[in-house]
């Protein structure tokens, strides 16, 4: 069920190289500087639930396959906003899952569920109809001990940093009390100030309170909310974050002077900005951030190009992250030509670029990233954190970019135990990929050993300066 | 001339099981829920009239080539609208064709061409100017016997079903024509309303008038134009449609409210209507068709992305369809929100999305495809319909949406000796992917063998609902 | 250093047939019908001054992978236009070149850089900070001999024909210098109106006066503006250019009337042109250019969107051409089609498409070049131009457009040590690509002999006219 070769192209000498390279990286610390796991985890070490809590429930990626085949997400026990009954057995879901679970040959997300089943639970058949309620049992007994506790795992995995992602506003009660509790386990929280960003919608005025209420300040002006935002920015970087990120629709920048600034931040008070408002607010925004960034030392990430709750009915139902997102064409050169121009030239500043526009990683993202010595690369995100995806970005970002401008691997999850899945399969497509090269004589095997760990994990460490 | 092994990996192991899979599809039936065959072909059963009318009149897929090596059309047949002379004899149109066959090599269609040439007609040596007359007198005599009429063709193809593609005013004469002969044979049309979707052109009033006819109704409104598509719909469903086809420039869908659809109808009947107004139009019409599938189950399937008749020098002496139509960038997300949002998660709808424009492949059409229920993506089309089109398709939808919400393979042709051709290529690159994945033990040789019965037979018919 | 099976696939059976294939082709003559090669090296015949001045300073793909680390500008050599003091010292530039060699590893950059260090300069360690001294050494002992002198090389490289690129109002001195010299090499100029096109640009008059200058004639409108560059064009002609180039971020082409040109010229020379006026300038003179084409016979080279000098500051201190030029997303199919609707269906005419935007080979390009006689497909360009950029683009034009209507291998470099380098990898990837094609019985070897001679040799030769 999990062949020790996966992922690994058939030619003899290809393989052999592969294996080689695997082989140095595959016990390597777990290095995680962008992710969505909740913190709250690790801070209570509670035991998961039960089976499908853990697995099925907060994985976005399972439940848009299932629904994308027609079955509905109350019977998934997804909550309905409206209060409307949904199934609450967690077996009856699980069985579910378990028969449809077909529909993830071929897919990441099905690499990374056998590995979860079968590596980690030590699953012993393929799960289907058949096998559910068995699979069921042997995982729900597994979390009874106390050898899968969340902190146990986080150490068996072997994870040396973990990164959550938090908003501004955030109290990190459970970063706090993770570093107080005396566990060496080193999780970070990273800082997220989207809420901020959106000026034209409904919840941007109770955002900016929610950030003043965090700092115990008042925030009337566009001036005062960068004070702030700095202040909470320290705030993170005294737990430990070495990173902000932000989430774009499009990565517009521009320098906007600070009357018009003004001006827009009180449209957003008044509630009438719109969306060529926000547009321009959140150009400002990314300025300030970067400003900021070269004071404090931060990272900044930016993750744009993904059209959230495209899907209406299903937001209106069940609220946000359902599957429902979608991504955009997106375009870097010139949205990023403001910021780069004004920090892309600084050495203090590092800017991880993420797209779901693979067509700007051969085009755009690697012709940056091979000029200013800000710009690095993060892994493929999302839809492209998968065997050809990956492959398909080293590929088409390196030969501009060079190896030593990507920022490494980020899993990017929720889905806590998927995390030495997507670690794995990861360095096995790293591994697979340099041994090609080497096998064509591209680089020697030398170069291709130091290229492993980069990859796997020193390229992260020294991009979020971790 | 035709390896046994043509399109497999040379990898040894790979070699080998695609090669076994192929073995277990190459000799299903034919399943073609989607081209441009001529039903009155197989309404007739007349003999073709000769080797130049049968394989290089009614393909655009050779005229373009060979025109842009400087042929003239003049000189291929191919008549002018103006009535000048052109060459009449199609043994000199078949020798300009030997002469320049070589310029096929490494193309999809020269794939087919020799697929038809030596495996249906047995022509024993290379196209070329020396083998020219050899091979257009060996297939001359072929076509004189009853073995190689259309519906013994037809047969001997393994046809199981064969649909066409019909305007929404089409009398189906020809379809009525084989279904009253008593021939088993399986030709279904499908409904293909795009002459009342183009409400900025000068045909507009005349394709509303013709269906207007056809139905026996009188149409004076938006609204009546809906009602007798309806039933046009259901007069092709009587005849066994499965599907609707829609062609458009940009796949924009909108909710129009009844008055500015009467107001557009207005327009467009008085001749005013601009570009922004046939959009909109074109936006309420896939709305209403989606609706209308709802209802009568008809599949909906969307053809986007070409821009038609880009060549006018060409299209004016020669009309339409002579290999001058171009794809532009699509975008899918935004365009098709309005009619997913509305159809999109409704079990009874579906919709096959075909695009030419592979950058949308991962970063639209598969998260489409992964998330809503009734979307599935179509085959590779048109210029992308060849070995590495095919598998570039196949990377990089399948990892996001999975295999199964695939649509299978549809040839798409006009060029009726060619649908075997086209399928058995399309089942040896499938094969040869699905190997692929068994080799780097991404999916196991049980599921690929599955994979592969649906790839090549299964996918088309459940999609379309044959 | 140099492996003999270099960028050749491992499996056993493409290996045999690339190697077969890249022995056919690997001593052929250079043809180089498009580069930034100085004419003045090649009059003058001069020693290189040093190995930095031969290596390092020249190349902007150098520069800017050194630049994207951190290294400034000033500690490479690079001259500040504010005068202020940059290191002078070629072998302190050559030692941090070194000692960031590493960098370059798994780049076409440093496959071509191994190549000149190794097999024309014969150093015999890989660079690093340990070796710079010795190789430097080495290069600048083998830079005062005769053998080294640029004529010997040129001769040594086997280049049959080298174009270089050259502005509208160039006197062509150095030209004329080698063509009167007496020497046999064929050195070419090439035509590059691109200052007359840049409307909006403060240089504009300027440019204009320069061309007028340089004809003995003025200029006081757009007409006169053709009239005198059809004179240059001769002229240019004269001395054995073969092909004209156009550099601009949009291919827009339309059919602007008399007046409105005049208008614009008008605008031009008062100052007051804006973008939009220039984007319908420089689609007029597109025009232009092609009709001359037809007359004159020039080749007409277009190479759209890059966005120059993105990174302003870097341009403020050091100019342009060091590193900051980043590419658009670029459309081919509405803004060639004027041009393409005038001229492209003429036989006397042939226009070479680059693009930086990989999205458009199999969406625009191929098709394009699959239906219009005059429309040939550049090499793939810049960024493009490495094992992986080549075999993308191979893949995505042929089976479209036809092997026979690409424009064979340009080189396109600035870097005169750099050509035979760039040359043997292309040679080398399409031998392999060719072999993939072979090994899975697409093409027979026998075609694969023709096509690699004509992809390595013959296509360059005769889609230039040369």
């Amino acid at each position: 069920m999990m062949h020790p070769d996966r992922c690994f192209d058939a030619d003899p000498q290809v393989r052999r190289v592969a294996r080689e390279l695997y082989d140095l990286t595959r016990s390597l610390p777990i290095v995680s500087p962008h992710g969505h796991v909740d913190p709250r985890l690790l801070a209570t070490n509670e035991a998961f639930e039960n089976p499908t809590a853990l697995i099925v429930s907060p994985d976005h990626y399972v439940l848009r396959m299932l629904y994308a085949r027609g079955v509905s997400l109350e019977s998934l026990g997804v909550p309905r906003r409206d209060g409307a009954p949904v199934e609450h057995d967690p077996r009856a879901v699980w069985r579910l899952f378990a028969r449809y679970y077909a529909v993830f040959r071929g897919t990441p997300t099905g690499m990374w569920l056998d590995h979860e089943l079968h590596a980690l639970f030590e699953v012993d058949a393929i799960l289907d109809a058949a096998s559910a309620d068995r699979a069921y049992d042997a995982i729900a007994e597994k979390l009874a001990s106390p050898e899968f506790r969340p902190r146990a795992l986080f150490e068996r995995f072997g994870i040396e940093v973990l990164a959550t992602t938090d908003a501004a506003s955030d109290t990190l009660e459970h970063h706090v009390a993770i570093q107080r509790s005396g566990w060496k386990g080193r999780v970070i929280p990273s800082f997220r100030p989207d809420a901020v960003f959106r000026l034209a919608s409904r919840d941007w005025c109770d955002a900016v309170a929610a950030v003043a209420a965090a700092s115990g300040r008042s925030i009337d002006s566009a001036e005062q909310l960068i004070v702030v935002l700095a202040e909470r920015r320290a705030f993170f970087e005294g737990l430990g974050a070495r990173a902000t990120d932000h989430g774009v629709l499009e990565p517009f920048t521009e320098a906007v002077s600070p009357g018009d600034a003004e001006r827009l931040f009180q449209r957003g008070c008044s509630g009438e900005a719109t969306a060529a408002d926000q547009r321009r607010w959140e150009g400002h925004l990314l300025m300030a951030m970067a400003r900021l960034s070269i004071d404090d030392g931060l990272v900044m990430q930016l993750h744009a190009g993904a059209f959230r709750d495209h899907n209406e009915p299903v937001r209106a139902l069940f609220g946000p992250d359902r599957g429902g997102d979608i991504p955009i064409a997106t375009e870097f050169t010139r949205n990023l030509r403001s910021l780069l121009n004004a920090f892309g030239n600084d050495s203090r500043f590092t800017l991880i670029l993420f797209t779901l526009d693979e067509a700007t990683y051969s085009r755009e993202l690697a012709p940056l990233a091979g000029h200013y010595p800000a710009v690095r690369l993060g892994a493929p995100w999302w839809f492209h954190d998968s065997v050809e995806g990956m492959l398909r970005f080293l590929e088409r970002t390196t030969e501009t970019a060079g190896i030593d401008k990507l920022a490494g691997f980020t899993d990017d999850t929720r889905a806590f135990c998927s995390i030495p899945a997507r670690h794995d399969l990861a360095r096995r497509v790293q591994a697979n990929w340099l041994a090609r090269l080497v096998s064509r004589h591209i680089i020697d095997t030398s170069d291709a050993r130091q290229l492993a760990l980069a990859l796997a994990y020193e390229l992260a460490k020294k991009s979020y300066g971790l």
